[in-house]
């Protein structure tokens, strides 16, 4: 896709910091963070957004939680606490229309979701 | 797990309102909805929370998410858009120690995540 600013960023055309890339998944630091933690992870295939995933696409969702987990011991997070987010269209607040999970933590998180 | 609400509620010892069921993810809606929509899928297994989990565990959440996609559907939430949270440990805002998701929608959700 060659306006999407995620896939940019999957090829390197656009600077990010990168923590995490293998053949179907990338994760970089959100560039507005809401929390001392906050990543994203996007597969490297462009799918514009949850409802767009196929049955086929099942076992890529699970290793983006995978990673997420891993990430999260990485970044010391794992033990105090975080939260995975996918925001999916307009009243979700998906603001790129690329799929990506919000990795967040570092502090209290609020019980309110949204 | 004897003490595990969710447990009792996936054995039907603690009346729910359960929306979808297989033999490995149960969904029901939230007893405190924060939203028009708030259901929670869990696993049937006891899973504790998200750093808990196994790589053989992949597959069960991509089909978690797969779930949550078809309860959008049925939900009428899948194109006006929804979210889907996981919350672990302290700092996550997880409150039953049983691994679960949340699947949010029917208005505009806020772009605050935590």
């Amino acid at each position: 896709m060659d306006d999407c600013i995620f896939c940019k960023i999957i090829q390197g055309k656009i600077p990010s910091n990168i923590v995490y890339r293998d053949d179907e998944i990338v994760a970089f630091r959100d560039i507005n963070p809401q929390t001392p933690t906050h990543l994203l992870i996007v597969p490297v295939k462009h799918i514009t957004s949850l409802v767009d995933l196929t049955f086929k696409d099942a076992a890529l969702m699970g290793n983006m939680i995978t990673v997420a987990n891993k990430l999260a011991k990485d970044e010391g997070i794992a033990e105090s606490g975080y939260r995975l987010v996918i925001n999916c269209g307009k009243q979700g607040g998906q603001l790129v229309a690329h799929l990506h999970m919000h990795v967040m933590g570092g502090r209290q998180l609020s019980g309110q979701l949204g």
